[in-house]
């Protein structure tokens, strides 16, 4: 069974006068959601975000935010457009529009510059290749013009690909046990101040989101030995203790690969000596977004067999 | 300008009382050529071997045995297909088809899988993927019966991603002249016994087959900065000479990474410390032979900037 893990992303920012998007009835978000085939599982909410757990993946928002990933074979851009051309009262001050290197991309409905073609539509905006484009990558799409946004503002994705049999074993054996998945990644040990909404699919999958004030992080889980995948992504402040809890998914998952994509941190994050920084990507963007792209390897001395492809 | 470099491949040996191939007619392998849409550019041949140049890459043909490498959007699983379906009278004994991992497989007519799976409504087969799933990886099917080749058959694929900017653009300005690309990559020099036939297309991309004996090389240029890819394979003998010129490719191209995958070799080729191994995958197939898969990359510590996409 192949599940393409990797994510779509897009992030939006909207005009202060395009009104209060969390006071938006439920049925908005369902058509936001709906129109790239996902599907509203679950939310969690506070006085600054609304997070819901989708069938796939997850969409956070925030009064003038919306923060939406979707995997699988989604079409993420849709919910852009819907956007864009649906909603006349919604000015759009910022927007990036990310695809990662997929697994299998002749499976997805559309390529990253199909999308592209589709938003510059109604928006001016540029593409960039973040990584080799045999090596892994990040595509990322955005609104060509300046935006100011809060000192506080960072974005960390950590995505992790390749995880150890023993982790694949552990995380599939979970199955749908949510409990097994949270306490596998210590979730609530190193984030107790967190309201945490997660849901573990059959036979295995999990999706969390988790919520604190302004800030959210949300873990995706694709647990299937050789095509595994599991990110993590948030907008808690890059520093000794989020790096930690980095270093301590390194350590269970010990996967043989991860990307850390940065947006307007400096934050040094620090790896095992095993893991080395096979490719470093930057960029300003012209919306003032810096973007560190960074791709970690493990170094592997051993010989590996082959892997049958049945089907 | 988007052309797909990597190539597929076949290798197919047929009982020797399946006549000998070389009295085959140059229609047999128009047909054959056309069947996974390319077409037959021009052919040298010695007693041993005749090897065509391909509009997208090579055919080399002997008695009992053929090569075929295509690269573009060609249908390589149709020319097998019309071995298998169409020509009763050859009764394959051996047979191998690989595709590896595709700068941009939605762009592609097939999925390895499949091709895979026409193959299969005719022989028994085996499908094995080389390397990490998101890494450099090599997919290969082959027929699942055992095979006994002659001692010195063995066979070395060297794939060259990313070259030097210097490198691309002395590629791309060469243009379609054929004696400097030869001379560029000193191919008279090292191989001064081998007849050449080689071709330089317009605006640019490269493709030479060579022949002494029943020995062949062949190499294929995709110059593109950003998607560039060299290809070279040979049936020479894995030794000190030609690892030496392997190591001289490297030197002149200082691509970003490179696979070499051997077939029925022994041999431990040795490149310049800054390039690392990856990784190594092996298998002992059920049709005898010994694969080795070997991926590597040079450490890189600058920072890379970027690339725009246009379009």
């Amino acid at each position: 069974m192949f599940f393409e893990g990797s994510e779509k992303k897009i992030e939006m920012i909207f005009t202060a006068n395009s009104g209060n998007l969390l006071e938006r009835p439920h049925e908005f978000w369902d058509e936001v959601v709906d129109k790239c085939n996902a599907s509203i599982l679950s939310m969690v909410e506070n006085e600054h975000c609304k997070a819901f757990l989708l069938s796939e993946s997850s969409l956070f928002v925030w009064k003038d935010k919306i923060l939406m990933l979707t995997c699988g074979q989604t079409r993420l851009a849709d919910s852009v457009l819907y956007f864009l051309k649906d909603c006349p009262d919604l000015q759009t001050d910022f927007l990036i529009y990310q695809r990662k290197n997929e697994y299998q991309s002749q499976l997805q409905p559309s390529s990253f510059m199909d999308d592209v073609y589709l938003m510059k539509e109604f928006v001016p905006g540029k593409s960039w290749r973040f990584g080799h484009i045999h090596g892994h990558h990040n595509l990322l799409f955005h609104l060509d013009q300046p935006y100011q946004g809060p000192q506080d503002d960072f974005t960390t994705e950590f995505l992790i690909y390749d995880i150890h049999r023993d982790a694949s074993d552990i995380l599939i054996k979970a199955g749908p046990s949510k409990q097994e998945v949270r306490d596998y990644l210590k979730v609530e040990e190193y984030f107790p101040d967190f309201v945490i909404d997660d849901f573990g699919f059959e036979p295995f999958g999990y999706s969390l989101n988790a919520i604190n004030d302004d800030r959210y992080f949300t873990i995706h889980i694709t647990p299937q030995e050789n095509s595994s995948y599991i990110s993590f992504e948030t907008n808690i402040e890059p520093n000794e203790q989020l790096n930690r809890y980095l270093r301590q998914l390194t350590e269970s998952l010990r996967p043989s690969s991860f990307d850390l994509m940065s947006f307007d941190s400096q934050y040094a994050f620090q790896f095992q000596d095993e893991y080395q920084v096979m490719n470093h990507t930057q960029k300003k963007l012209s919306s003032n977004l810096q973007v560190d792209f960074r791709y970690y390897y493990k170094i592997n001395e051993t010989i590996d067999e082959a892997f049958e492809i049945k089907g």
